[in-house]
């Protein structure tokens, strides 16, 4: 099922490979409601549902998720969880919507009963369970260092995201994650909690081995601890959000070196680590001196 | 240490009786970073920090978290999680600030290792972990049928959340919940993750005393299935939030008699559940007829 090192020129992708699907009938609910005025109102809401996770025989998680790619959530979540390791084979993948589990079978034999009681909560819009080891192992990724983010890319990059489909347009209540190549999005996922988006764009990359060392995450949401281990885990140099950071999230973005922007709106943007990637190219444009 | 019933006259209060401290310096910290145009610029961060929460001798989890009210938010986790009971004796709560540790002791022996060994991953920005048991004794939950929310207490809650000292205002990266009698808000919690803010204020009742059924209960994150099923277990029969709504969580409110609104800003809201506590007296006022 591919490697995380074979990278298929998708640096050159004309359009992302993957967006969410507004369409999607089970993605969102209709439902009815009263106004400030007592009128009755339709409003489109996204739709949560269960998604039990199986690596190989082993119940590990259940996830509540919009229900999109769950093949890529499951993935996703298995290596961001390091139960699934760089170098595994994924044997089969079998998504049941019916019973809503997913199983995913590798050559090697899994058991992680020991790691699955041990957990740390995290905060923030984020998954909120990491594993102990999981703090280890991020203290052994080597982020590429040539990678650069020019900001000339940053407006381009900002306004495609703005203009892709989007559930949160129809529905609200819901998180984006972004994979981009220079000005070019790959990867855009939603779902109702970050955290799966996130473990989206990660199982995605893994089954169709999108390399990340040259490539830059972006989120909708807050820059906590975890959305930086995550990011470093997936070895992706650069992060960047719209919103705001935690003083920790900082911290371990340094630590690791990451780059790492927040409050990116428009054409501003602040670097809180990081700097040596960040070209600083941007034509200042209508609001030069801003 | 007080039991969930006994009421001391909260409703009456002038302000609320807890809010955040914009000024603890252990809150945020200041950052260097540069910003578009390559300018240093100092930036206000909330801290987030670790908090491992004892049950008598047993680990229950680490959290992260601001730091405010430990003990709260301690008694809060316990509660939410069915680990701490509504007629539980807490003997002793021992925080200590050095270690980043909270024990909470109770007079009844607890032993939580097997429950603590399954866990059911929620979406959103929520505290991704609720123990299975929660979820049934959600179903036994009855709510206060005469609780009332009348329309005009609305716009001067969400005036008076926006006027109440909040780190949010100075960092950033942080969610709002807020304990609401009447038009007044008796407590205003914030933290990293909303489902510290929400076991912040559980604590907060549990400690002192304060009773839940004529409540109403604010947050200005989404309302997912977590934050129902929080509010639900606290015994709140109101829900507010400024933000939207799950699919999910409106069906849990609906099968839990909860009264749930959501896109609460200004004088505009959105009945989408338990609409018979909601009493539409509020004075059209300046955008009548919008």
């Amino acid at each position: 099922m591919g490697t995380r090192h074979r990278d298929e020129g998708v640096t050159m992708a004309e359009r992302p490979l993957v967006v969410p699907n507004p369409n999607d009938p089970r993605l969102t609910r209709r439902l009815k409601g009263l106004d400030q005025d007592r009128q009755p109102v339709l409003s489109d809401v996204v739709v949560e549902r269960p998604l039990t996770l199986y690596l190989n025989g082993q119940e590990i998680v259940t996830m509540m998720t919009i229900g999109d790619y769950p093949e890529c959530l499951a993935v996703g979540y298995l290596l961001n969880q390091n139960m699934l390791l760089a170098g595994d084979r994924i044997s089969g993948i079998d998504y049941d919507e019916e019973v809503e589990t997913v199983v995913v079978r590798t050559e090697r034999v899994t058991n992680y009963e020991q790691k699955l009681s041990r957990k740390v909560l995290t905060s923030g819009c984020a998954q909120g369970t990491l594993f102990g080891d999981v703090l280890e192992k991020f203290r052994e990724v080597k982020l590429d260092r040539t990678a650069v983010l020019h900001t000339r890319w940053l407006k381009t990059l900002l306004r495609e995201i703005g203009t892709l489909p989007s559930l949160y347009l129809v529905a609200g209540a819901i998180h984006g994650c972004a994979l981009c190549a220079g000005d070019a999005v790959i990867l855009y996922m939603e779902d109702v909690g970050r955290h799966n988006a996130v473990d989206k764009i990660a199982g995605y990359m893994f089954l169709n081995g999108i390399a990340p060392h040259d490539k830059i995450f972006y989120t909708t949401g807050r820059l906590t601890s975890e959305m930086v281990i995550k990011t470093v885990q997936m070895q992706i140099p650069i992060l960047i959000s719209r919103s705001g950071v935690t003083a920790w999230g900082v911290e371990l973005a340094e630590r690791a070196g990451l780059t790492l922007i927040g409050r990116a709106r428009g054409r501003r943007f602040l670097v809180l680590a990081g700097s040596e990637r960040v070209i600083f190219d941007a034509d200042a444009g209508e609001d030069a001196g801003a």
